[in-house]
């Protein structure tokens, strides 16, 4: 059993908590958090102890620590960790800025980070990844994401998110790097500000359609919108020598009712929550792995090339231009 | 080019008209019927006389007949048609009377006469046998045939339809003799009257299950009923030894439409001569095969199975007891 | 927080212990197993005691039993928790012998006994139940409950399973009561033995086809076998008077691969604990709240009612004769 | 019955002839073809006569005019039979240079000219368009459009073709202006060339994603490739303010074939004269329409907005950059 301590308990926090003090191979040994009421409610329901955060660093019978507290703590935290010889899961993204996140790099590059991008760990996505590595359909050559969230936030949300290309499909550029297995050479962007006139108010953008295209030239599209209308839709389609494979959305159910009008399926599993559900068990499987010697399957350069799409994407976007890299 | 007769030019001998008049090796070269001006509107519509039933079948350039007229006339004209020398594309039933029908074995076993089962050569139904012929799953253990319309006929039809059995399940018969592979052995039937009281009074029922067995066991339920509430619903399931082939059903376009509460496709193909316009094009080109020199593929015997089959189904569903054959 | 005590460290029982340990509302407080090995492996998984039924029963603080022994002990064990004041989740079925289970009535109708049908508790199931409840595609008129097994059990198995419609149907019996909405006078079953030649020296058969028929002549078709080569088949099909509402299989993921010859989707779920997983979770949530007074939605006389189906099938099956109920 | 000439007795030629032979309100009075041979034979199976073109735009006694001809005579044959006083029928594309064709303005705005752009009269596309005129899923917001090719054509083909954007995305350009409502204004494509070296040779690509900007910011996605691996992938998705609605692939049957690795589907529909025949029937449909007063719902003005389109996209691939139009 290794010991892990989790830092911040919010939303996503009490997720990975969960995930870890339920997990065969790990014990939640601490929640760390500076507001005390949301720890101790947290460390209660496990079970565990509310410590600090310099206690659980100077605390070596501590093996690792998952880095769930705000964006603009992710590497300031994780640097600590690591300095203090724990592995790390950090949930993404990096950071919010290139620069900085790019800053880290002496502390950080190779160390043994995970950083927690969900959408790898998704079984659809991940049977997907299976189907193009197995190669009866040869080798890819374009790719099509589809990450359409089912309502917009508040503006409020929006001020503070880095805008679309960070908050939201940073999550498709990591899908595209992991996928294409080759590097973006040329961003292009296209953002609308067609859903809420608050959003394009504070200069940002809710719908997008971004292309990417590698050295060798492979092409992927990423659309994107704060508000489908029609619930989390969350879809791949990867085009390959000698076919397609397509990871379709998940519903509530499997029923289908007929009618005159013809058949209804069920609503998408619209709560990310959810619909991930199964993706954070399988990254605590994978810290319990890290801590049992494996490697991280994506780690700190990870997050800061997806950084860069983002930031390259939200200057085409600004600018019409295209961005190379 | 052969040329054909047409006898019957009502609803589906207009369908049959047409098919032959285009079809690349067949001239459409008589209309025959009673009703003069059926005939006449028929007959201009496709270039081609209108001419007696005698002259016809003394006419010795005719080479086939198609038998369209009401089913009380089918086996005296098909009896006729093949004592002229004709080859005979029957409408189904071969008679709704299986003493009667039986009663023509002399004259019509083995004769080059082609009884028109249009599921038969339903593309998809003929897809699904291709696939149970392929034996990639196996053998045939079982299967699952649902015919269900979408609105009863008025009770003054089900008068004279012979009965549900007779009416919309004989299809259904024969398509079990066709796919099994084997002859029934047992029959048993469960009906009820649950949409149309009308129906009940008549002495009639209108949703029914029906179980064949076969000598060696191998088992079809036929479901049917006369309003389905959501359409034309015409389905097949077939179960073998290494997996499944199913046949669905047609829908009217591929649209569909995602909304807050899921995903609506479009209706089904709901009108019989939409749904298997395309098998009724197929059975042309059986029966100019046939004008060639092939055997027909199903014929006099397999009307006389089907109804026999439909008249055990009947019985059992009156009396609740298995009918052996 | 309800205590509550384990009868019976098996594959089910293990299910049931880790979803009442996990429970919010419940803690697991006793593991009893007559297997000292079983009883200590499950109990340190869970950190609860070993215990002694006798010790158990006698203890006033446990408020819960959950009967997942052996068939055999079910009614046993269920009459003498309940007569210790327990609440009962016992699993199916209440037992295979239909006179026993009768004998117990005195005993357990009324009872605070709930009895564990798993399909009544999948989200699928119960979505396809809640859109009948709804009204909106009318009443319910007829059934097809689809209920195959991947692969046959061995023979030693079947030996003692009370053959396929007391071990198999007996699912499918509870969910057309459940369904149905109205009691079973008549049931006609076929049965033949094309799967395992052993299957049927043994008396049973591993391919059936039963038809139920309620007093107002509701009709309801059950399709079973033993090992359908494509996957564990689990669906069912509502016909209702203003459309038909279906709940599909369970796929391991949403992936399909399209290549030349068409499109391939993902297997099956396969595993029944897989397939039912959440079922099991929510039947522990519907015990939780019988625990806090909630009526069990399933009890005693629901057992013994789906027992009653299947000898009457299982005897049909044998003399080919209807019975009536 | 209104009476029409073809000219070109091509593989679209021969499509168009056998629908205007068989149009209730049409009658095929001539056939045109500078190669004796294919007029004749066209002509015998439709019982046509042979004619020149000179002699058919001299007979008052003909209506309408189908051009269908080689693309580089589209435009002087349009020209010539709407000064002749016929309507016309043309074959898209209106031509592949820009500058030739918008110097056909003052010939042909406005003029009595049917643009045949087949997929406007696929019953998928136009159910896809009503769902969205309907309004209940919003206003439409962006699009994605996929339209790849089963198989590149030979190298001679694609060195006349004009290009990937003149010669496939043509379709789609004109489908984007139909279902946006509103014109593009910002065109950027990205092109590569990954299926066949020799079409890259001849400075083209085989493998392209075109984005679509409206002046007010809705979005469009244009995916094509030349080679697909599995088919002839004809899709469209419309995202709209509340909802999505989608137009799938036509399959050869609804044949499923269940086994231990799941669900295999029948293939697309591969040839595109099958897939969208019934298109080309309702293409003359149209024109009798318009011989009977109606207006082309889609002409000239249509062809040089689409083939603006298309040069843009092909200027923004060589370039890098976005074409503002």
């Amino acid at each position: 059993m290794s010991k892990i301590a989790l830092i911040g308990a919010g939303r996503i926090g009490r997720i990975h908590a969960r995930n870890a003090a339920l997990h065969p191979r790990l014990t939640l040994a601490a929640v760390v958090d500076p507001v005390a009421a949301s720890a101790e409610s947290l460390a209660t329901e496990w079970n565990a102890p509310v410590r600090s955060l310099e206690d659980v660093l100077a605390d070596g019978s501590i093996d690792g620590v998952i880095v769930a507290s705000s964006t603009d703590t992710h590497l300031e935290y994780s640097i600590r960790a690591v300095q203090a010889g724990k592995a790390v899961f950090c949930e993404k993204p990096i950071d919010q800025d290139l620069q900085r996140a790019r800053s880290a790099a002496d502390a950080l590059k190779g160390a043994r980070l995970f950083l927690a991008f969900n959408r790898r760990f998704d079984p659809n996505f991940q049977a997907l990844k299976a189907r193009l590595d197995e190669g009866s359909i040869g080798h890819i050559e374009s790719l099509q994401i589809t990450s359409n969230d089912p309502a917009p936030p508040p503006p409020s949300y929006v001020a503070v998110s880095g805008g679309l290309f960070k908050d939201m499909a940073i999550h498709d550029f990591d899908m595209a790097r992991w996928l294409l297995g080759e590097e973006v050479a040329e961003v292009w962007a296209a953002g609308s500000c067609l859903v809420d006139p608050e959003i394009g108010k504070l200069g940002d953008v809710d719908t997008a359609r971004t292309v990417l295209k590698t050295g060798s030239g492979k092409l992927c599209v990423i659309s994107n919108t704060r508000r489908s209308g029609y619930g989390y839709d969350q879809r791949i389609e990867a085009y390959a020598s000698a076919g397609m494979v397509r990871a379709d959305n998940v519903l509530e159910s499997t029923v289908q009712v007929f009618g005159e009008g013809g058949a209804g399926s069920d609503r998408l599993q619209n709560f990310f929550l959810d619909r991930y559900a199964e993706a954070y068990r399988r990254e605590m499987d994978h810290f319990a792995d890290i801590l049992a010697g494996a490697m991280p399957s994506v780690g700190y350069a990870d997050g800061v090339a997806a950084l860069a799409l983002a930031e390259a994407a939200t200057l085409s976007s600004k600018t019409g231009e295209v961005v190379k890299l």
